[in-house]
């Protein structure tokens, strides 16, 4: 092939890139309108229309003439020639083709109309605490898996290339070491905490708090932490989350409760963190495959580092209690920042995963962990799950509901198929932990005072320079190792949990 | 062709449309969010994701597929079989398909980068007086639409084709002898209201009201009228429009002045009767290509309908005019109804059509009518129009602008190539008051005691049985032939106009 022969070929690829970005972007228009103001009765028809679009991409991305672009580019000579952006561009590209073409078209349109029922039958089974009628959803869909998993193949755990679709590189080996770090040491930490004499009054968070103004306090917050309003809008929904449609056009969402002050708020911050990271990737990745996060653990760092790290910060709200204070004169004039910051961190072992503290949550994630590992390893049936499930809350939390509704059927992410996607949680907390000793309190050793002045700028700056501005540019491992100088340590986080902990409660040292 | 197969190629023809129309439903949703809420940064790549989408529709509009179904579906022994909703989506689909497949390609690719350019040309141009900076891109944008028609084809009058875009079926003929007739009997009306001596106080309607309260003065009005919020959502925007997605989903967009109560109020009303039509389109039609308004003139009927039959009546102030002086007290506390009624109606010629009033609407109209098709018949070039425009101005309404900006570049629409559509808005009028008495007034003969009562829904359900629950499904000329048992009649528009400007302004009878 001539060198213009090549050029063509190569410009053609990224203008197919291009036009399936384009897809991509209007379906999730579609989805974000859909979860927050789209006109109920107007749902079935757009349901309709995002299918025709979903089919149509997904036709793109495993079509012949794909095929053609990829057999040519990924040949060793020609990968050669390609610039860094351009190669992963089209590794990315392989492994979505690959992952795609693997499984049958009409095993996996199957398996969507099966996991879209499962999704309702999980909320009918959840309302109603009815396992026995969620059961056989998630029977099928497990065994559909394991079928997917030996069509895509694997290497050592089945489980591992479910591990991989979220987090690349993921692998049971690496989960079961870091996990069994954190674990050994965040056990006896939470016995101290729940132990402790010290424990904070959280009576005063749960209060009437007008709904315009916490939405006041949650724009005021975003532009403190660095949200470009230019490049994004705030909005509400039932089940908040952020979505990058395009780095000049990312939307996040929140819920405001009427008797609650820290759900909102915390939300709120969270998914800025996962925002500020798509409104700050390059510009030259723009229309490109490779322009949105690099995997769902390195974006949970990112909203974790923000809402946890920052935002649950002694520091954070030496700076912006007085104006909560001013917003809410009534509810928290009489309650001073150490009470509040006590509050906000308060951890105490509980049932609920999402309304779980800082100590807590890693230990929820586990139980999940353990459970699909065992699941794919053919060591327990979803038979077994309710058990299962109640011996490991019982092992490793203390606590056994006495309902399916708050145990076994607690989360959607199994109705959806979603298999492999909670770790993606509890490494977003190591992530974040790492990041912040190995690297940024190096780099900004002013980082507590800069937060205490209220200037979250260069936070901000440097966390696009090592993280942001790549994109999918950059593996989760390139991340982390180019950041940090080492791989995934649990160590960070076991050091940031014992000191915050620590210090709140007044324990001994551990 | 087997009765199996011809089942089989007309489902597959259903299915082809249901696909198209999920991806006319996916760009009018980018195009709402672009013109409300969508972040500014992020409009670049949502115009290149809309252009792909567009594209695509296209191809598909055009396809060889298509042309298949086309040819087999409409040999008049297939035609015979169908139902009659079914002939009637193969003739407009045919309609469609020929309208787009006779100009070239390129050549209307062309066209669209050449009108997306003219149209920030006129901006431009309209903000500093400019004509000549404009007037380059109207000549080829007219020089365009002429070699389209030649391409096209057309039976008496060239400019036929351009306004059979709009309204399937007027004509020049048609236009020249409703037109002429309206005139006759406008002018001297326009000319007695302007002498009489009794003209409305109209200061009190500039003045500032709150956006808030008038925002929930417009949601309690559009409540009134019967809009369907479970189907639809009113937002913000610089120019207010109306679009249905499908009839759950129907959005309306308005623009609230802070000095001025009656633009919003009355462009919210307007937009709720275009949302109206596409609300109560028959379920029977969702998923094919007639569903939606027949025709523009149709559609306007309904808006103006509803904004100045309904929305300007003496009866419906006597309703609603209590709560709006409640939600604003101190500025129409000491404002009696029929001051309000009066200011809302006053008449004058001006040189704006958009701020013009229902007596003076129709000439503007018809200035614009009569340039379009001067220039279609090769009677005047662009380089004549301003002078052409003032001279008109000053024959129809004695009003001569001193600047291009107020004159010949005052209107968007020759911009973006949209000859032939002004003349809808006048038939929208026309219609309306053809439809009020030669349908309505018989049918409800209490009609003007509803409006008083606020009992609003006996008249659209009356309008959703002659109008709204059809689409696309009767052309125009049905749905008025059908509704008052003749064709267009603009004697109706003259009567209303006359009795409401001979009460308005006590004139002595005309």
């Amino acid at each position: 092939m001539s060198l213009q022969e090549h050029d063509e070929q190569l410009q053609s690829f990224k203008q197919y890139i291009r036009k399936l970005k384009a897809y991509h972007e209007a379906i999730g228009l579609i989805y974000w309108d859909m979860r927050t103001g789209a006109p109920r009765k107007g749902l079935e028809s757009r349901a309709e229309a995002v299918g025709e679009l979903s089919a149509e991409s997904f036709r793109m991305s495993v079509s012949e003439q794909m095929s053609n672009y990829l057999n040519y580019l990924t040949q060793p000579e020609v990968m050669e020639k390609l610039d860094a952006v351009e190669r992963r561009m089209v590794q990315e590209c392989k492994r979505d083709y690959d992952f795609s073409k693997k499984i049958p078209a009409d095993k996996y349109q199957a398996y969507v109309v099966l996991t879209s029922q499962a999704e309702a039958a999980w909320e009918d089974a959840k309302g109603k605490n009815d396992w026995a009628g969620f059961a056989p959803y998630l029977e099928k869909i497990v065994a559909t898996n394991k079928e997917f998993i030996e069509l895509w193949g694997y290497e050592r755990n089945p489980y591992d290339t479910l591990l991989d679709m979220y987090e690349p590189g993921m692998t049971v080996a690496k989960l079961d070491e870091v996990f069994g770090a954190l674990r050994e040491k965040v056990v006896p930490l939470l016995a101290a905490v729940s132990q402790s004499p010290n424990q904070p009054e959280r009576g005063f968070l749960d209060q009437p708090f007008g709904k315009e103004q916490q939405r006041a306090f949650s724009m005021f917050i975003l532009n403190e932490l660095g949200f470009n309003f230019e490049a994004g809008r705030l909005d509400e929904t039932v089940h908040p989350f952020a979505t990058g449609l395009n780095p000049g056009d990312v939307r996040i969402t929140t819920r405001f409760l009427p008797d609650d002050v820290a759900s909102a708020l915390f939300s709120t911050i969270h998914e800025c963190g996962h925002a500020m990271y798509e409104q700050n990737i390059s510009d030259t990745l723009v229309g490109t495959n490779l322009c949105t996060g690099t995997s769902m653990g390195i974006h949970e760092s990112q909203s974790r580092f923000w809402e946890n790290v920052v935002g649950r910060s002694e520091q954070f709200w030496k700076q912006y209690y007085p104006k909560l204070q001013e917003t809410f004169p009534e509810q928290l004039g009489n309650v001073d920042v150490d009470s509040f910051y006590r509050a906000i961190n308060h951890s105490e072992p509980s049932l609920i995963r999402t309304e779980s503290d800082e100590l807590t949550y890693n230990l929820h994630i586990m139980i999940r962990y353990e459970l699909e590992k065992a699941l794919y390893n053919g060591q327990i049936e979803v038979a077994d799950l309710p058990d299962a499930w109640n011996t490991k809350y019982k092992e490793y939390l203390g606590v056994v509901a006495d309902n399916y509704s708050e145990g076994i059927l607690q989360d959607v992410h199994w109705s959806g198929g979603m298999f492999g996607y909670f770790p993606s949680y509890a490494l977003g907390n190591m992530y974040a932990a790492q990041m912040l000793y190995a690297c940024i309190l190096k780099e900004l050793p002013n980082f507590y005072e800069l937060i205490e002045a209220g200037n979250l700028a260069p936070i901000k700056e440097l966390l696009t320079k090592h993280v942001y501005q790549y994109g999918k540019q950059l593996t989760p491992n390139d991340i982390i190792q180019q950041m940090t100088g080492e791989e995934l340590n649990p160590e960070y986080l076991v050091r940031y949990l014992t000191e915050k902990y620590t210090r709140l409660y007044d324990l001994q040292t551990v």
